[in-house]
C-alpha cells in the first residue's frame, strides 16, 4: 500500500475515536466526549444526591455519560472508553472507591458496576492523579517526564508523573501531597495529625484563619461583604477579590498560605528534584500569577542551591475542564496499556 | 555445545569478575575489591588529606584503590571498573565534584582524572546515592522496585531508587530528605533555611541541644563523661550508651529526633508511598532497634490511613561496608547500562 492509500482511512479512524471523561465530585457529576486531540466535543451535568445510595448515584453517572453522548450524536458503541476520576483512596486497578467520606462509599466497585450498565471499558483513578495526568498530557506539564501535580482547593490534594506514566505506589496512595508534615506540631489537620501541609494552607485552613481573625478578633475586613455577608463557606473567588482590593487580613492569611505552600513545594523539589511542579486547583486558578510568584518565591528560598536549576514551577492550563480532560486522558492511556 | 562444557568457563568468568568500589570522605578514603557475589575480596584505607590540593587528593584516591588491588593479588588490568561514593553535589553523567565543602573541591572531574591515571572506567555518585543502591541490590532494599534510603550521621541524606534505579532528578540532586522541610520557622540549617529534617534530627542538632541542655542549663548526664569528658563532637555511640543507661537528658533529645525522622518518613510516605524505607548512617547503627521502633511508631501515627499497607521501614544491613560496597555496586551497574 503506498501512502495516499493509507492516509484517508488513517483520519477517518482519528475522527471516530472518541472516549468519555467523567468528573465526580460530591455535589455534581460532569461528563465529557473528548476527542483524539483533546477536545471537549460534548458535555453534561447532573446533581450528584450522594445522599442515595451507591447504586443510584452509580445509576445517575451512567445517565450523564449518556447525555453526553448523545450531545454528540453518537452512539455508545463508538465510545471507546470511559475515564473517571473519582474522589477518595481507590484501588485504580480493580476500579473500586475504597472510601469516600463525601459521598459515604466504602469498597464501591464503580469500574464493574459502570461496565455491566454501559458495555464500555471503565478506567477509575482518584480525582487529583487524574488532574495531575491531564496537565501532563495536554495541560501545562506537556512533553516533561517526572512532575508533579499539586490542587489547592477544599483541601491539598496531588499526584505524581514519573518516567511520563502516574505513579501510584505501594499502597496505591502516591500524591497525598498536603498530608506531607511542614509544620510539626503545627494545626490539627482534617486526617487528624499536626501540621500537614493541608492544615495550614488548603481553603479550609485559610477560612479558620479568617473567621478567627474577623469574626473572634474583630479584625476589620471587607471579606464578607464579598462573600454573601458571611464567612460560612469562603469562595476562592471572594478572596482573590478581597486581595486585589487590598483588604488588609486577607491579604496577611493568603501571603502566609503562599508560604506554606512555597515550603512545601520545597520540600517536593529538594526530595524528588522533579522537571515540573504544576499548581492548580480553585484557589490557585482565582488568586492567579501574584499568587503563584509568592509560592515561587518562598519555594527558590528553601530549595537548596542548584536543586532549582532544571525545575519549573507553573500554573495548571486546563481549569474547570482538568477533571474531565484528565479523566478522558485516562481511559486513552489505559486503553493503550491494555493493547500492548 | 552442551550444558557440562560451558558451565566451568562461565564459572571462570564469574571469579574473575572484580570491581573496585570507593567510599571518599573527608577524613579518610577506603577502597575494597569486591566479586561478582558482592564479597570483600580485599581492602585499603587511607588518610584523605583534604588540605592538599585535589590533584593529590586524587593521587592518594588512585594509591589506595592500587593497594587494594595489589592485596587482592590481582592486576590493574583485572579490574572491570571503579565506582565511587563521593560527597557533595556532583555531576553523575560527567564524574564531577560540583562543591564538597569538606574537600575544598569545586568542579573536580574526579571521574577523568581517575581514569586518566589508572586505565579504568570509573563511575562516581553521591555517597548517599551510592549507600541506597547498595542496599537495593546487596542489603535490606533485595528485590525492591522503590524505596527511600534515609542516612542519619552529621547531616541528613538519602538516596532513591525508583523503578529499580536510582533516580537522580531534573539537577541531579534527588534524594536530599535531610533538606525537607518538617517544622516550618524551627531550628536553622546548615543550608541557612529554617526548620529542616536536618537542622532537627541529625548528629549535628542533637549536640546542639545536648550542649544547651547539659552546658548552658546544668542538666544533669553522664554523657560527657561516656564522651571523652567533653561535649565538643558527639559520637553516636556515646550517644546510644547514655541511652542505654538511662540517661535522662540524652533519652529525651534522642526521643524527639526519632519523632522528626518519623515525622520525615512519614512524609515520605504519604508523598511518594515507595515500597521500603531504609534508615542507615552512624546514629541509626549506633541507637539500633529500639530507635528504628520509635522512629517507625510515629511514622504510623502521621502516615494517612491505608498509606502504610505495603511500606517497609527497616534498617539499613550494610553497616560499616556500605559505602564501598554500595561503590562497587555503581561499578557495576554503570557497566551494564553501558553495554546495553
Amino acid at each position: 500500500m503506498t501512502n495516499t492509500q493509507t492516509q484517508p482511512l488513517e483520519m477517518t479512524i482519528a475522527t471516530e475515536d472518541y472516549v468519555v471523561g467523567v468528573d465526580m465530585g460530591g455535589t455534581k457529576i460532569l461528563a465529557a466526549v473528548v476527542d483524539a486531540e483533546g477536545k471537549i466535543i460534548s458535555h453534561s451535568k447532573i446533581a450528584t444526591r450522594a445522599e442515595k445510595e451507591p447504586d443510584q448515584v452509580i445509576d445517575r453517572i451512567a445517565r450523564c455519560i449518556g447525555e453526553a453522548i448523545e450531545q454528540a450524536h453518537l452512539e455508545a458503541s463508538q465510545i471507546h472508553a470511559i475515564g473517571i476520576g473519582a474522589p477518595g483512596p481507590l484501588d485504580p486497578e480493580r476500579g473500586i472507591v475504597i472510601f469516600a467520606p463525601n459521598l459515604d462509599w466504602s469498597n464501591v466497585p464503580l469500574k464493574a458496576e459502570l461496565e455491566s450498565r454501559l458495555g464500555i471499558p471503565t478506567f477509575v483513578d482518584n480525582d487529583v492523579n487524574v488532574g495531575t495526568l491531564g496537565e501532563h498530557v495536554l495541560g501545562a506539564g506537556r512533553g516533561v517526564k517526572n512532575l508533579v501535580g499539586i490542587f489547592v482547593g477544599t483541601g491539598v490534594g496531588g499526584g505524581i508523573i514519573l518516567n511520563g506514566k502516574l505513579f501510584h505506589g505501594a499502597s496505591k496512595t502516591a500524591g497525598e501531597v498536603g498530608h506531607m508534615i511542614v509544620k510539626a506540631d503545627g494545626p490539627r489537620c482534617g486526617c487528624g495529625n499536626l501540621g500537614c501541609l493541608e492544615a495550614v494552607a488548603s481553603r479550609t485552613a485559610i477560612a479558620k484563619q479568617l473567621q478567627k481573625a474577623i469574626l473572634k478578633k474583630k479584625k476589620k475586613s471587607i471579606l464578607p461583604k464579598l462573600n454573601d455577608g458571611n464567612l460560612d463557606l469562603i469562595r476562592s473567588k471572594a478572596l482573590a477579590e478581597a486581595v486585589r482590593r487590598g483588604d488588609k487580613v486577607t491579604t496577611k492569611v493568603m501571603r502566609r498560605a503562599a508560604k506554606y505552600l512555597g515550603i512545601g513545594v520545597a520540600s517536593i523539589v529538594n526530595f524528588l528534584n522533579p522537571e515540573m511542579i504544576v499548581l492548580g486547583g480553585g484557589v490557585i486558578e482565582a488568586m492567579g500569577d501574584s499568587f503563584v510568584d509568592q509560592i515561587r518565591r518562598v519555594a527558590g528560598e528553601y530549595a537548596l542551591p542548584n536543586t532549582m536549576n532544571g525545575v519549573q514551577i507553573v500554573t495548571a492550563k486546563l481549569g474547570d475542564n482538568a477533571g474531565v480532560i484528565g479523566a478522558a486522558v485516562l481511559a486513552r492511556e489505559m486503553l493503550n496499556e491494555m493493547s500492548k
